[in-house]
């Protein structure tokens, strides 16, 4: 690779300048700064470092690019339009605008190169964890003698917000503890922010604090060349220990009046700025978004070198491939995130009527998937014995790895307490495309995943989310431990598919489902205690639990009463349809393991289960039950609970909060005027 | 004070240990682990450092004790027994039973003395911080020559999983900015976690990590008394540092099989190993509960000792308010949370009419509160000028203080890029009982807030959280940036009262209310973008806002339709009213500033403006809107969204997702089957 003359890069770096410059005018509104500043370090690891085909953006053994300080966005889309993506200048010159592709945050799925949905602060940081962890349990799993899958590295920019984040904190602790050398992080030390100078909230020594975590440090002037490019040799030398290099940065750096001040953050520069910057760059003022000719030919010509050293990289892997074919197919088939086509059967199999915590039949389900869905992996942030998310005889990842092995062979990762960035590292694992994560806490520690949770559901990501102890029904923690409003706040976030089952059966099925039909997030919501098992005395198959709702008991006459019950609840509802019989109350009981799935059935199909006229639907769920109002109507009723538990044993609370049989039954009968 | 003699010191701490075992076994759960390992310095912590009055648990001189690590409750619970607060040992017997005083995990207003609710792990971590910011504000704005308030300490014990959590990143870092050296925190490095040792997932360096926030960082073995006694000292020695003193301790130390395991931290003993501990202390089998004449006479005393303590304190702080009654006048109010007679009136004054985003509005109300309110004070996570949270002349903390100013005299805190920090701190601020505390961010960002939300909800403790930029309205910034389910998410919290006002006097209200009448946290939720001004034509006055709902329009003939719409969606009703009217369709526009107070209203109210039967109900909001459904009822429609959003001008967005008044009225229109 030649050297690109001082003229030529400064007029690459120019144009970058001036097409974030151009694009936040033209939109009236943006963020010029970070593009501004960080645009020499940044062209210099995608020109020289980073490998990627623009022509396959989904290139498996492509290194991995995270703008974490996702409104930088404008340097990434210039990026992508300069090397050869498909992202046309038309694109750009439209920035913010409805339907372009290039929205005012990064989004997955939406802009060909862009690697995850970036802008919420911290987040990008643990997905680029979770995409360095994925490809070293790839390399462990895949690769020989050097060859195969797993040896590209994770780049990201992070900024001064995203250290600043807990995410980062635990995203960044992780990877020191698990020594994921594959992990390079340039951080964009500008001692801004939004507030003003960084100094008025933030004196933390981050060099110290990232040492703390075992990562290798160094100081680069983020325009010193020769530094930035030592430091990156050295970052990739690294094995055992993530790096990070710390930028010292000017944001909006060709700005004559705004550089180095918040003012050009979050705002545009306005007309007369953004002459003084293109007058202080020697750039011409028209036309606007100018690339000039050299630039193009230049950038493009790097583009098409990179796709050709890909082409290069497939030639040895083809030879991995005919050397290792049985690991060749384990590999595509994750990729591919093949099953079994009997998965659902050999799921189910045997579970009708088995009795336990709903936690525990996950975890029964688990061992039956371990052996033949290899590519799923996950762990807890530190609950595996509670949550039952131990893939038993899978391995374990990191120090916990059986002696002599390769420490990332295993399938299960010990999270630590870090909800946040466990949810943020699994949303980077799902993204790198090789493994399915799935990672457990306490429902009532969803709230301290929200943010990742609903970035996976942005993105479309197949994180799968395992969340026990999931009522009042956790006893004697109290109710710091007790979820009431949990089930609800997951479900009204849109595009994740929550189940709550009621026994094993519903459980596998969830799991099936996760596995097989998810195009997106998925949520289990499972007891920590023992459920009763129930007949189920209406016509049944599993694939019932599919469609989000079904009969388990079916009046013989016409029913007065319909009793649409989740999970735990389900049981209690049965019990307290047979004491309503007695009192002449003839009560369907419906288990509904997923409202999401049930409100995507069509209207006839759910009419002719739960009427929205005739009989009252009494909806049971042990939590606020909000989001049940729409299937039990106006006229029905939300049988749950609207304030917060007590620490008291199960069958105390039960009676205290009305969820026995006997008051369940009473309140139908009174709802009923009977 | 005289020293206690070696073997009483001993049985003392066995007592301490063997009410854990009895306790957990007596429950038969519980965590006896963290009370075993950490009897002697945290009893070492009370006898001789912590000043408070067990007669009086809500003096405002004491030292503040947050045990973060709130599983080791029953430390706390003995403690507080034996040094003569209001909890019988009848209590302790009934160790996490329904209604008893001594729940799983320390309930803040349910057991005098506990001064958190903790559990939910790093919580407690930055609730400390928040008394120890406020503590220093206090002493700033109170305290003169050394006498007068804000001169305690605040001590935590944190766990393992309190330095892995994120928010106690973002708490430590920001105290360690502020230089708060009156905050201590005793580290529990037992080195095991519930998973197992903690070098499974956990091999940071926290020393290190702490000395880069700038803290006084001390190791310290937990049984050396000589060496504890000389790290207190040199921790209250700090002035300008908080301290972390990393105490190496021994899990469950007495148990010969257990101690030093996982097995022993969230597990009963189990009878033999109970057994077995009480013959290894030296400790009589029976009767469980005990606490030898000795150990109770010598901690009775100590706790008479600390009242007598306190009332020479009481002497010191008479004479301070001699000589400056003014200023203990002032303190007295905070505390007393007194606001003038016209609060009310005072705010709403003028502002009927006035045109602006409901975030300026809510801004401007700010200006008039300064003066006013004088212990209202706040910040915001690096979006102040957004989220128009800045007290105009009220200075600021930190670094950011006027030169030569005393750096806690001010009223803003910039929080820096630290959501769940700041709720935490706020949390922490409100407990300590002379500041209000309200903090901001955007609405999207709540979700990195909750689980601090959740506990302020709890705890009834008053924070106030403002949330701006509401809606799929924040424009270009993209779906990360727009909230969708946020309100609902909001609203499903048990006891968290919400706003989202339409106008100026709406929003007025929702501060006099927050000021005046709040119970419990409170959080607004406010317009990025300009809202109309709209008029009320139907009769109103200010006070009508807290009933939750009123109507703004209301026609002539009876109506055909009842629009019931929240925040900025209030004047787009108003306005789709006028065009059903010209349709021949009578409408009343209701707005509903606060579905929780709408909610608590009388039914008949409730049915009197928002009909059950007869009229369809409209409710409209530019988000998920789930919550709506219980006052739309299952005959009504809720005009929401149920997808993310997208990046775009706001003209474009309100086209696309609907929010034009003549989408809404022909979606009304065809609601209505005309």
């Amino acid at each position: 690779m030649s050297e690109l003359s001082p003229a030529l890069r400064e007029r690459i770096e120019n144009t970058l300048r001036c097409l974030a410059v151009d694009a936040v005018e033209a939109a009236t509104c943006g963020h010029p700064g970070a593009p501004m500043g960080l645009a020499r370090p940044v062209f210099e690891l995608w020109d020289r470092w980073l490998r990627f085909d623009p022509t396959d953006p989904a290139w498996p053994l492509r290194d991995r690019f995270v703008l974490s300080a996702g409104h930088a966005s404008l340097l990434l889309y210039s990026l992508l339009h300069l090397f050869g993506f498909d992202l046309p200048m038309r694109e750009i010159e439209r920035f913010r605008q409805l339907g372009s592709k290039t929205p005012g945050h990064p989004e997955y799925g939406h802009t060909p190169g862009v690697e995850v949905t970036t802008g919420p602060l911290g987040q990008g940081f643990a997905n680029g964890v979770g995409m360095a962890l994925a490809a070293r349990m790839a390399r462990a799993r895949f690769a020989r003698d050097g060859a195969g899958p797993g040896h590209h590295h994770v780049y990201a920019v992070v900024s001064d917000g995203d250290v600043m984040e807990g995410i980062s904190h635990e995203a960044a602790s992780l990877a020191g503890h698990l020594g994921l050398g594959n992990l390079i992080y340039l951080y964009d030390d500008n001692q801004v922010t939004i507030d003003g100078p960084t100094r008025l909230s933030f004196s933390e020594d981050v060099p110290k604090r990232f040492e703390a975590y075992r990562w290798h440090v160094e100081r680069v002037d983020g325009e010193d060349l020769d530094g930035l490019r030592r430091a990156l040799d050295a970052a990739r030398a690294q094995t055992e220990r993530p790096s990070l290099l710390v930028l010292r940065t000017l944001i909006g750096r060709g700005s004559p009046n705004k550089a180095g001040t918040s003012k050009v953050h979050g705002e545009r520069l306005g007309p007369d700025e953004a002459r003084a910057t293109k007058e202080n760059l020697g750039w011409p003022q028209e036309p606007r978004f100018l690339v000039p000719d050299d630039v193009r030919a230049y950038v493009a010509e790097r583009g098409r070198a990179k796709r050709e050293e890909r082409e290069r990289d497939e030639a040895t892997l083809a030879c991995w491939r005919a050397a290792h074919p049985d690991l060749a197919r384990e590999w595509d088939a994750a990729r591919a995130r093949r099953v079994p086509a009997d998965l659902t059967e050999k799921l189910v199999q045997g579970l009708e009527g088995r009795e336990d915590a709903t936690r525990k039949h996950s975890g029964s389900v688990l061992q039956r998937l371990a052996p033949v869905v290899p590519w799923l992996v996950g762990g807890s942030a530190d609950l595996a014995g509670s949550n039952n998310t131990t893939l038993e005889g899978g391995g374990f990842v990191g120090p916990g790895a059986a002696p002599g092995a390769d420490p990332f062979a295993g399938r299960n990762v010990h999270f630590g307490v870090r909800e946040h960035g466990m949810a943020g590292i699994a949303n980077g694992i799902a993204l790198d495309g090789t493994f399915l994560p799935y990672v457990g806490t306490f429902l009532v520690f969803a709230d301290y995943m929200r943010p990742s949770i609903r970035l996976a559901a942005l993105m479309g990501v197949r994180s799968v989310f395992v969340f026990t102890h999931d009522s009042i029904f956790t006893g004697e923690d109290g109710p710091t431990h007790q979820p009431i409003e949990q089930l609800d706040a997951l479900r009204v976030i849109p595009g994740l598919t929550v189940f709550r089952p009621a026994d094993a059966v519903e459980t596998a099925m969830a799991w099936a489902w996760a596995l097989r039909e998810a195009r997106g997030p998925v949520a289990f919501v499972l007891t920590r205690q023992k459920v009763p098992a129930f007949k189920r005395e209406a016509p049944f198959a599993p694939a019932d639990v599919w469609r989000g709702a079904y009969a388990v008991r079916e009046p013989a006459t016409s029913p007065d009463v319909v009793l649409l019950a989740t999970g735990s609840e389900v049981p209690l509802a049965v019990q307290a349809g047979d004491l309503l019989r007695e009192r002449g109350v003839a009560a369907r009981v419906v288990s509904c393991p997923s409202v999401e799935l049930w409100l995507a059935q069509p209207a006839p199909v759910r009419r002719a289960l739960v009427p929205e006229e005739g009989p009252s639907v009494v909806a049971v769920e042990a939590g606020r039950g909000e989001t049940l109002r729409r299937l039990a109507g106006s006229r029905g009723l939300v049988y749950g609970i609207d304030r917060f538990g007590a620490s008291a044993p199960l069958p105390d609370l039960a009676e205290a909060f009305g969820f026995t049989p006997q008051a369940l039954a009473a309140r139908v009968l009174a709802h009923l005027g009977r």
